[in-house]
């Protein structure tokens, strides 16, 4: 088991990262008071609900649980508000931690519950899909989506321990074990040219789900993410840089209807279309970007999206967080290996770049 | 006009308190984006709403409303929502500014839902009643009611800048005056004999609403907050304090049906109820107590709540936030105008106490 320490002074944590970890002994020093929520899906609860209840009852915790419907289009506040109603149902209080057990949607919901909950309990995440660990376990976003944009309403909010478990992706679907290697993929292409070498002589391992090399990578990924968002937790600079992919990518979700592509797929063809961009704008190379093009394609995820028509693509991302003042800011590589924030690119080349990675109308 | 500070480091904040304020002067260095989404109420809205457009507009801001019906029954998630779809469909972004023009509920929900909408913008409080100025403009707990509990769904979230102008308070009904007064009275209680001594000479000033009298108990109010808010942001000690009779009244508010009684007069009896309680533990005297309901009644504020049965009372009593680990806290007086919380008192003295200030059956 390897232990990552998140530094963000007095909300420091860790994250620990292995296979068959033990719940009860790497949970007990993190949970504060005596109430427990454990906040699951139907998909990933009959897997691992009763492990989780058991470790916190032999640690004496009064545990109650949530089981929400799986899926990214429940992550609204409707299902948010099933979330604070069992908290309250419980009689919980303000020393109740809130644990979530599941992917991205779950560590979201649950985390921002728990923001909120009397203004704010403790929070736990047991992140089982691999684009959770490397993703949401790191960096505090919390939220829900809106029926006008993705994760337009949430919160800061800072887990007190990450259990990353590479037992767990056992269980997981091809497709979202593909989606969590394109955030992995991302860490590479926004900050490490060497992880991309890693990334480009281990991919076929990862793909096979080979624990160790999953391990790794989650830890160098994590790494990346916690060095950044140390540097910058409220996302004022550099850490938009992990929004590499994404304003494309959330315009790609946005059209398509939430969870009918996963995350990580509408990422990866983001991560192509600002490839695509910053080689329109002469920042990298052909070879460069069809490098980007390849580790996409092996980790076995789309390099281009559906035919949207343009003026709606470019509607959705106007929603897109990184809109200051009214402008649109992208995360573009200025080098092979190296992200910029920039709102100084020409508006027809991203328009080239958008269309040249659809599929044909 | 007056300025308090509030002390909370890079959150620091100032409150300009006076009467006929010049919104266009004051709230100029205190906006940071172009974007201003005015939240208030259909009661206030009429009597303040264009000069607030008019004076944004004037320094060339781009401004959009959001009128909620006016009471305490619509601060709930549904009508949150209602804030951050407008906020949606105005196209606003990050660097918007969120401002509540209205009372207690209007500044709860424009700050949770400033505190969430892209995971954090900017919010500017003008309290348009007594009680709002001198409680929800200090301290950033912002919030909405669930049907199991009041305000057990929020956030703390600072403003930029607050307005308290006494001009505003001419066209407040008598009885929102009263139970502004009773946070003031509440001020003196907890924590400075001396303003107890300043209120029991000017009472009827405040009463009769002298705008130099009400500026100066708004201010001594807020800066009594503000110094306990700026050593225990949080709420983990001497906050505390400022709760003096919100645990029964909140039982109180609870039984009767948020809105039927004023959050004000809800306090008043539960400050009484304390009072009472902290006489029969001996720590006060028959006198101090006649003296605390006395300089309630002046404000023209109940002394006793209807009959309640008491089995619902206490649980309403449980699903306060000062319950921990399952122990209810109260805060109590260990002299007049000094506050303690604790939980070393007799159930059986709390439950006469409840019992002594309800009408009969």
């Amino acid at each position: 088991m390897q232990t990552l320490h998140v530094e963000l002074g007095d909300r420091r944590y860790p994250i620990f990262i292995g296979s068959d970890l033990n719940p009860r002994n790497l949970l007990e020093p993190y949970i504060h008071g005596q109430q427990v929520m454990i906040v699951s899906n139907t998909t990933v609860a009959p897997l691992y609900l009763t492990t989780y209840v058991a470790a916190l009852e032999a640690l004496g915790k009064k545990v109650a649980t949530c089981i929400l419907p799986d899926g990214e289009k429940y992550k609204n506040i409707e299902y948010l508000n099933l979330i604070f109603d069992a908290l309250l149902e419980a009689g919980f209080n303000r020393d109740a931690t809130v644990l979530a057990l599941g992917g991205g949607v779950i560590g979201d919901m649950a985390g921002f519950a728990s923001a909120c909950f009397q203004r704010g309990v403790y929070f736990i995440q047991v992140p089982t899909t691999l684009l959770s660990q490397v993703d949401s376990s790191v960096g505090g976003k919390t939220g829900i989506n809106h029926p006008l944009g993705k994760n337009m309403i949430g919160a800061f909010q800072q887990p007190q321990v990450v259990l990353a478990d590479m037992a767990q992706l056992v269980t997981l679907p091809t497709r979202e074990l593909s989606a969590g290697l394109a955030e992995v993929i991302k860490y590479a292409l926004l900050g490490d040219v060497d992880f991309l070498d890693w990334l480009e002589r281990h991919i076929d391992d990862l793909v096979g789900r080979d624990p160790e090399r999953l391990a790794e990578a989650v830890y160098r990924s994590c790494a990346h993410k916690a060095r950044i968002v140390a540097s910058d937790e409220k996302e004022q600079g550099e850490r938009a840089l992990l929004n590499l992919g994404h304003t494309f990518g959330h315009a790609i979700e946005s059209y398509m209807g939430y969870g009918v592509w996963l995350h990580g797929e509408a990422v990866a063809v983001g991560m192509v279309m600002a490839a695509d961009l910053s080689q329109r704008l002469g920042w990298i190379s052909m070879d460069d970007l069809e490098r980007t093009k390849k580790i996409i394609q092996r980790a076995h995820l789309p390099v281009k999206c559906p035919a949207i028509p343009l003026d709606e693509f470019l509607g959705f991302m106007a929603h897109d967080k990184k809109v200051l003042n009214g402008q649109l800011r992208l995360v573009l590589m200025s080098t092979l290996g190296k992200a910029i924030i920039t709102k100084d690119f020409d508006v027809e080349l991203m328009k080239q770049a958008i269309l040249a990675n659809q599929e044909k109308a």
